[in-house]
């Protein structure tokens, strides 16, 4: 072993807790990769055999910093919605600020969590990876939704993944596209309104 | 008038069509801007006074390309619904798939919406655009809503905005996120499953 190089498995935690300094110090699009090398010491052969862009550097740092969110089933879905989707919600506006200098609401740009979505749209090898992270951790909330199918709590006909896109669906759209704001109330009223359906007649009219 | 100058509109118009062709052979991330400069035969100084990076450009090349999708008031809802995210889902896999050479379904990147998304949360006044550019397109869908609230197809407390995130957050989770897709029979689903609603009880269980 050669003196004072540290083993690979050493090098990829500088190399992330570089990335993940750079980041939060400028924002995704103001730092290099031969930076990230430079502050983390190793080489940059070494970064790039590992993590060939900056793009599939950047997902594993979001791999690595995203927050396990965790379910709770207390038999309320409801409840048990809006708490975790506040919990994603909150996790969102957190990436999103990342590496951002903000005050408050006027920012509404959708930050880290954007660029992560167009590194995956970039790289087929990226985006298997963050769909493989997506579904994984959606994982959870669906087996949430099946278990209150099962018990009765919605209808037997009840798809859990279109169910699921509706409601992560509209925190992801706001956050990505429309900008608006993804506070609790905005969840509080989103899951409402999605379990209780918007009572449409299915002849509304001539019938 | 300087001999052989084509006025300014003119440079716009060529630079957008040398910007489109070059997206279209190569992808965004494959092409710079001084390409397109060369390609207009426009000097650089006047694309980049006009366009200061790629993501203004291609945010103003989406501005033309993307389909203007009209919204028929036929007085049934949900096939008005229906065709509505049909024609926008469609749209939006004919933008995802620009500048790709792909075969068919196993192509799930997100491609140019993706890049779109992300240009919008690198420059604030992107962004600014982006967010208008889909209030003006919202704005047709959401009046529908409005009308079959108004004329008691959906509930009276039911929110338009709400609603419609639901639906197009639906679109936008799948293809930037889970990468699942989004033609016509998932459609049908989500619009039928949004308009039922999940017949969720108010207090499922212990009451």
């Amino acid at each position: 072993m050669r003196r004072g190089r540290p083993r690979s498995e050493n090098a990829d935690v500088r190399i992330l807790e570089a990335a993940h300094e750079l980041l939060v110090e400028r924002g995704y699009d103001r730092f290099a990769i031969d930076e990230v090398a430079a502050r983390a010491a190793v080489a940059k052969t070494t970064l790039y055999r590992r993590w060939p862009t900056k793009d599939h550097l950047l997902v594993a740092l979001v791999a690595k910093i995203q927050d396990e969110v965790s379910v709770a089933d207390t038999g309320d879905i409801r409840r048990d919605l809006s708490v975790y989707l506040t919990a994603v919600a909150t996790g969102l506006d957190r990436m999103r600020r990342v590496g951002r200098d903000l005050t408050g609401e006027e920012d509404r740009s959708a930050g880290v969590v954007a660029e992560l979505v167009a590194a995956a749209a970039r790289h087929p090898d990226v985006g298997d990876v963050v769909r493989n992270l997506f579904a994984r951790r959606n994982a959870l909330p669906l087996a949430l939704l099946d278990r209150a199918r099962e018990r009765g709590a919605l209808a037997p006909g009840t798809s859990s993944e279109v169910l699921f896109d509706q409601l992560a669906g509209a925190l992801y759209y706001r956050l990505l596209v429309t900008g608006a704001p993804i506070g609790a109330d905005y969840v509080e009223e989103l899951v409402g309104q999605v379990l209780a359906g918007p009572g449409a007649t299915p002849h509304p009219e001539g019938t």
